[in-house]
């Protein structure tokens, strides 16, 4: 059973995955995409991954049979585990719990060598549309306070698999990160009784200097203060706190701006590794008027090394007004 | 000039060195430690490295020239700059200023292909003096509010010379990551009067599951919660806010058990990248009973992926247990 471990000075949470221990002789400095060779997330090897959660487009045939479009498995091996009851205890000072969880690949394609910024329109609809279902399926376990859902493209992002994929990870507490932005945003909302994304959209879209693209309802913005080179937020124009209580009309919309942004990232730089993650509100508090839902992308373009550990603090070399410009520049057929 | 940005939300600085600005096809995903070839940091080559801060060891001979055994110069490629007045301004909502902080480069050795496991334990405490001397120095400076002193080993951890090096950044505030652990700190003591360093100290101690090693002055434990396998963290014994507190009668404990510490974790992974960082109280604020200077080494064995990004969460395979026992018993001839 993998264990919760609290940061007694920080609060900061791990995951301590006893389960994927290894010697140390077992470490792999630089971890390789496996190219060519068997996929257990293609079309015929269904039998490789545990049993489905969800699968989209598939006519006739059997759970777990090909013909799907788009497919979503418990992770095989997962970071946490989903059967048991929380069990919070402490050692001494320390803090740690069982490590109860859910951790889930979605399968994005059934073709193996499709990326994203290649999919159609529709197919990036299905993996928003999935992201939301299980969303909802895994809000009603009481069991989980907040769900993050990821995306690592390319070796150097963190991919250990060449089949595009995303992953979603129920956890049983709300992630330092995420309550941090939940403080910030409600400081900024206690002082000024606005949002504080609404004002970033605002303030952006006047100053239109580091907005990449947009259409009638989702903006996407280089950030103003970018950890990393080409760094971009997606924001619904809309003030909502919940990824939960975007309406099906939207999901269109939402994929032909993002597929778009993808697209002029992989102009820009071709074959770039990037992470993205989806920030919503904590599960049970849908809509709070201080948060704002959004992605954030992040190329992974530099190092994080031990300045950027010990400080918190990223060097950018890249301001985000020039990639700004450069992206939005970029010629891109619409999604 | 280099700018400081502060993002909005959760008050996170950046450094956006404009300077070192690339087009986006200059990015080179993974930066490679160049090889053999030239070396500015070598004996001979102290033309090529803007004119040195300090250098220990040399017996006759000017100023940048051989005959050093360490040497402290600025970065050629300095991430913020040293001339010029501090001018914070906003921008809309947001709040920047310009890059004002020293940057240096403490050549450790005069040997090019000498890493720290195998220095003798003089040359270690040579490396710790030389910190101390520049932090002391830099502190006199009213504008700078945080040195951050730190390395990185090896191309993995964001190494771009082979040459054994560290480095200083000083900057006009305090670090995000740095004034969360002065938080979390000056919290646990407000609730139990009692530093939480020292009871985490007292607590490893009595355990002894953790402790890779220590002397009469230090101790190395593999904290509770740590976010990578094998990550260990060395603390004075004594309770003590800031590093520039230390004796020199000090730094020769301090170097020896930080030898053995490097002995060991070199002898578990040959080869093995990482970063270290040392922790200690912002400028004029020496002695805190709440805070406990310390130094955070961080073996580079996992990718830092999405899910860590998104939530501040980390997933690491090794039990701090088992690591301290494998570190503990390696075999390692004392420092």
């Amino acid at each position: 059973m993998p264990e919760l471990r609290r940061d007694p000075i920080i609060g900061r949470w791990v995951i301590i995955a006893k389960e994927r221990g290894k010697r140390p002789s077992d470490f792999v400095v630089e971890r390789e995409v496996t190219k060519g060779g068997f996929c257990p997330l293609c079309p015929g090897n269904e039998g490789s991954t545990p049993p489905e959660v969800l699968a989209y487009g598939r006519s006739g045939g059997g759970a777990n049979a090909a013909g799907w479009s788009l497919r979503v498995v418990p992770n095989k091996f997962p970071a946490l585990i989903i059967e048991g009851e929380l069990d919070k205890r402490g050692e001494g000072i320390y803090d740690k719990m069982n490590g109860i969880g859910a951790h889930e690949v979605i399968v994005e394609t059934p073709e193996h060598d499709l990326i994203p910024p290649e999919m159609g329109v529709h197919q990036i609809e299905l993996i928003f549309k999935a992201y939301q279902e299980r969303l909802e399926d895994l809000s009603r376990d009481a069991r989980f306070r907040y769900i993050i859902i990821f995306k690592n493209q390319g070796a150097a992002a963190g991919a250990s698999l060449e089949h595009s994929h995303s992953q979603l990870i129920a956890l049983p507490i709300v992630p330092h990160r995420i309550q941090e932005e939940l403080s910030g945003c409600q400081r900024y909302f206690e002082y000024k009784e606005r949002c504080v994304f609404c004002d970033i959209i605002r303030q952006e879209r006047s100053q239109n200097i580091r907005v990449v693209c947009e259409n009638d309802h989702f903006v996407v913005i280089c950030p103003f203060a970018p950890r990393s080179p080409f760094e971009m937020w997606v924001l619904p124009k809309r003030h909502s706190s919940s990824f939960l209580s975007l309406g099906e009309e939207m999901f269109g919309p939402l994929a032909s701006l993002f597929l778009e942004t993808l697209k002029r990232l992989y102009k820009a730089i071709p074959g770039v590794p990037y992470n993205y993650v989806l920030h919503t509100a904590p599960l049970r508090m849908q809509e709070l008027e201080y948060y704002h839902w959004h992605i954030e992308i992040m190329p992974k373009l530099t190092k994080i090394a031990g300045f950027e550990w010990g400080s918190g603090f990223y060097i950018n070399p890249t301001p985000p007004e020039e990639a700004g410009r450069f992206l939005r520049n970029m010629e891109v057929e619409n999604g």
